[in-house]
């Protein structure tokens, strides 16, 4: 029998939820379509994520939108040029590329491959004689591949580009101008919603590991003095299921069960940001119908960790074919980002904290030693001292003794250092971030998965109301007598209220309710032939099939209170026996 | 003094709307980002779109979402790779590449270059002398330049991709499988928002001409023999401003104003769909704040068009820097596209229509004829027989005589063709499609311009309510005596109430009216020292600047009637009279 993976499949292919892009071409691995059903179900999940993380908070989180090709040097800075990559291996014979953790781990008893280092991996080639799984070749030495899309901006060749990989990088180039149309507060939320590309090396597992997604990013900036969180008291006692990095090294995999606040108090969880948005983060899977008891943190160790993270929590769900999987990841990311963006920009992006009162600091000035830099570079000079990055110079010099410019190490000697103490109101710093990370198709996968059910070999997809492609369906009993025309006209008036709506008028209404069901419609409405004389209709509950009658006049107030959230399906009418 | 496109793009910098991408690294050309207002804003528009375009037709237009990185056979089939192309021209001495056709219209009085052919081009150049702009240098030949953004899918550099210059191909490859789910009815329309890149060579007027952006694209599946669009009554009436397409051509730009229904009927819209979709559009325009006067729809004539396009209308507004600028496309591509899907995929994209009477059709078989081609061929013959083209074989084969398979030209005597008469109850056709194309970056930025209006030396944004990115802003008149807490409480029960609501206690009341102006907020909302004793508070119309006072208690509901267009201004409160 097919597993629970393909019978959703079959179902989202079937009818509109995903199926594989460019199919007509034979596919391509890592990219899919999200059909009518689907766009709909992942706008939905969009939207209340939208409400869940930013308006909620919109006093201190605000959106952007930025692009998603970037010029090189953003990468640079970022550091995904260089760690922003798999371990890649190619057959000597048939030439074949493959991912060498994933091969490892599928031709030998190696579990835990994503700490492997390339000389690991390579020598555990070698050790256990892995060949190459499709003609069983030799396999060539392991190599690094970046992840990253490459493209070329304009018509110049030099000028390189990429897509980004995340949409963190944007708001970091942004956070300057956010910040100040933002009147200069912290903490201060620059959220984004937006496609983002990896170009993984072969990626087999369908709607979860893709080469182009969604991703749905808060960068959190907070001042790193001043790291408590506002919000915190809401959600304190709260409890989440985590498992700390100790023991995720130790492969113990059971979850302890903390409260946010000892979490933090215990030193689980760097700080209350982080916190806060991991129990957010739990409430938002629990709305879309993912039970805690599935939801669980993983601390990653840091050799599993990205480059810029301090701390990151794997929020995980079981899913039937492939066990735990991500759906948001939460990581600290201190000043890493703004840093490295600061230093290659040469763009002072620190604010500015008012201090209660006066403090002497001591301030640090280099300039050239033109007498010793002028006889030693000549005509060289101009471009060495134009080519200096001021902005990292006082730090650089002081922390290794030399900076390197334009080819040339130059030392403490070559320059004048001055301190003097001065009396300051206030300090410049880099703000901390703390980022909660969503994969959108990810979650659209999982909610479709958990709202999966069978009964009596029907499928009935218990999707919750609220995120429901669609809302409603309108069912004449019969296609005649006039019962369509009454059913498209409430068909149109619960449109008109905005609510989304379907009518259909074909084949048995047994039948229509299992298609109805099987796409999740919360409600079913069905006019009669008593709906000719009495005005009223019957509504039927997608999940308990269970039946009440409702006046046509209180129809669209009723429905509408009924998706607010305001009112039980039971609240809606008077119980009736169906037919 | 600033144009007005500086000063609003001032404005926009300053209060977060629009500011250039990766400005800390000195910004990329063609590439924006939007700021926390402008997200708002252009969401809004987006949502708005999609109640007008596709929620209001749902029973037949539906939303999908496909990747922006398409694979190279895509792109060779729809006609891009040898299409979607300009002009470009490198000067032979400092090695700087322009746009050919806009070089030539700003180095010469030709004000038509856009139909203008490479031959043209190169010629103008000789004749004319046209020099480098930069250092005077001469020319190199006019050259063809892709304006497909290319990259490499996966770890084979062979496997080449590009990212989507429009969102359309992704609903022609996904046409069958919709189809299919939407119970293969015509007529049906596929909706897309999404990301669209286009590699222009040197883009110049900041959010006009972007790189990246973000379309909003309807395909409309119609059958050639049925194209009456059944929701035409509704709009037949409704005048347009066109201008044809031989009025183009002589450069007679005054637009006619007439009638959808005369429009079609005299053969100046091609169709009802097309019709249809332009009257929506102008509406849809008209609702934004650009009002119908300032709009024209421009027939492009044959060379200027997309190379898929039967007809195209431009949808241009005026802009104060560049004149008419399109914000929409309508073209009818014909079954161009599934033509080409289907020959270059060899899967069978038709559909099937029912006839109301059987009737007599040839049907016509083709079979390789294997004792010539077996002789012929030998061991060669299954390559041959595997790579044909069945779907297209017999229709290639009568149409030209021969086909080419794997370098080889077959003739008609190396196949066997039988025809028959067959008695048949349906035809199998391709459907034809009409296209509305949004870009909603430059409708976002259009709408700002409409929106901007100055008043003794202060900016006033006159955004429409419906999608102003803050609709209300809440003030305490003073920041003590317990009106920060009441205007607290009242700024969070509309938040929860789904308004787009801000707080604000700094600086003058008379300071914040201004600021709360000119980023467009509606409705300013003031408690005072009467709010205390009364329960009342101060609306104030940031249009018209008056003020009414209303009970708190009736706040929400009314405010929410306000935003839907179901109460005006004055029928919030009592006239009340300002400080």
């Amino acid at each position: 029998m097919a597993d629970k993976y393909e019978r959703i499949m079959e179902l989202a292919k079937r009818r509109g939820f995903i199926w594989p892009s460019a199919e007509i071409y034979g596919g391509v691995r890592g990219f899919i379509d999200f059909g009518p059903l689907g766009t709909v179900l992942k706008h939905n999940i969009e939207e209340k994520w939208r409400r869940f993380f930013i308006h909620r908070h919109s006093d201190f989180i605000v959106e952007i939108e930025t692009p998603i090709i970037m010029p090189a040097k953003v990468f640079e800075a970022s550091g995904h040029l260089k760690h922003f990559t798999d371990y890649i291996v190619e057959c000597t014979s048939c030439h074949r590329k493959f991912r060498a953790d994933h091969l490892v781990a599928s031709s030998t008893d190696i579990v835990e491959v994503e700490s492997l280092s390339i000389e690991d991996l390579n020598r555990i080639i070698k050790d256990r004689e892995v060949r190459c799984p499709e003609c069983g070749g030799i396999l060539d030495e392991v190599k690094t591949f970046n992840l990253l899309f490459k493209t070329t901006i304009g018509p110049y060749s030099e000028n390189v580009g990429y897509s980004r990989p995340e949409a963190a990088q944007g708001m970091f180039l942004a956070f300057k101008r956010v910040y100040e149309s933002m009147r200069s507060k912290l903490p201060l939320g620059i959220a984004q919603i937006g496609r983002v590309m990896r170009n993984e090396i072969s990626p087999r597992q369908g709607p979860i590991r893709l080469r182009e997604f969604t991703i749905m990013e808060i960068e959190l900036f907070f001042d790193p003095e001043q790291s408590s969180c506002p919000l915190f008291d809401n959600v304190k006692n709260i409890s989440l299921s985590i498992i700390p990095e100790d023991k995720v090294r130790k492969g113990l995999l059971k979850p302890i069960s903390i409260t946010a606040k000892k979490a933090v108090e215990e030193g689980y969880i760097v700080n209350e940001w982080q916190a806060y948005f991991m129990v957010l983060g739990k409430i938002f899977m629990e709305s879309l119908g993912i039970p805690s008891e599935m939801q669980i943190f993983i601390d990653k160790p840091r050799e599993e960790r990205a480059h810029y993270s301090a701390q990151t929590f794997d929020q995980v769900v079981k899913l039937e074919r492939w066990g735990y999987v991500e759906v948001a990841g939460y990581s600290y990311r201190t000043d890493y980002d703004l840093s490295r963006h600061m230093k290659f920009s040469g763009v002072n992006l620190r604010v500015y904290r008012q201090l209660d009162k006066k403090i002497l600091k001591e301030k640090v000035t280099v300039k050239p030693n033109m007498k010793i830099l002028g006889p030693k570079f000549k005509s060289k000079v101009r471009e060495l001292l134009t080519s200096l990055n001021y902005e990292s110079l006082a730090s650089e010099l002081l922390s290794k003794g030399f900076v390197e410019v334009a080819g040339y190490k130059l030392s403490k000697d070559d320059f004048i250092i001055s301190r003097e103490k001065l009396e300051v109101g206030g300090i410049h710093f880099l703000p901390h971030v703390v980022e909660p990370s969503f994969g959108s198709d990810r979650v659209t996968y999982t909610v479709l998965e958990y709202a999966f059910h069978e009964k009596d070999g029907r499928i009935i997809l218990k999707l919750p109301r609220d995120i429901a492609p669609i809302q409603v369906s309108v069912f004449p009993l019969v296609s005649k007598d006039g019962l369509p025309e009454l059913a498209t006209k409430i068909y149109r008036l619960l449109l008109e209220a905005g609510l989304r709506v379907e009518y259909d008028e074909s084949g048995s209404i047994g039948r229509r309710y299992v298609r109805a069901d099987e796409i999740g419609v919360p409600i079913a409405v069905t006019v009669d032939y008593d709906s000719l004389r009495d005005g009223s209709v019957t509504l039927r509950d997608r999940d308990t099939w269970r039946q009440v009658r409702i006046k046509i006049s209180d129809l669209k107030e009723r429905l509408l209170k009924y998706f607010e959230g305001s009112l039980c399906f039971e609240e809606l009418g008077t119980p009736f026996k169906g037919r």
